[in-house]
């Protein structure tokens, strides 16, 4: 993808059946900007980035942001970042699919 | 502001009546997540990062990118990434407040 253009996240976005599927919009040395996408049902396990920050934003759907031992509701709009070495992990519990931009740095 | 907590961003937009408001959800050495705040007609005008990357995602609003040469429309939902050394900024051309999330990588 050419950079600097418009994007429509929805129009990248690659589900599975299977798991969470993931796409990138762009990646450099200093950052990786992905998509997560959920099925209704489908997870990414709880889990940590040592030496790097994540931001997340809910681009579209609803579920929960899971942190060290609660599940944390979340919608379309929501920002959450998770430091780095601070585990964090995302479950869409709705019924429509879960779309979620996802941002590193620096890039894994 | 303790993070990782989910963020409703309309709640941490400063808005200026004389130009572009800003305000910062997170930043370390590595990242720097701000929003950018937009009265109708106010603008950042084109500008460039040396050695940074930038991505914006618009969550509320619409109006353009400022691009070298071009104004691209934009609205709420869109994402655009901006790598080191070229050129962007924002204009509301819209009737209502527009609201960006800005994230900087690596923190200026």
């Amino acid at each position: 993808m050419k950079h600097p253009t418009p994007i429509r996240p929805q129009e990248h976005a690659v589900y599975s059946a299977d798991k969470m599927g993931k796409s990138t919009l762009f990646r450099s040395d200093r950052v990786m900007v992905g998509l997560n996408a959920f099925e209704p049902g489908q997870e990414h396990a709880l889990h940590t980035h040592e030496g790097m920050d994540k931001v997340y934003q809910v681009i579209e759907g609803q579920g929960v942001f899971l942190l060290e031992g609660e599940a944390v509701p979340m919608q379309a709009g929501v920002v959450l970042v998770a430091p780095e070495g601070i585990p964090h992990g995302i479950r869409n519990t709705g019924t429509e699919r879960l779309l979620v931009l996802a941002v590193l740095a620096p890039s894994p």
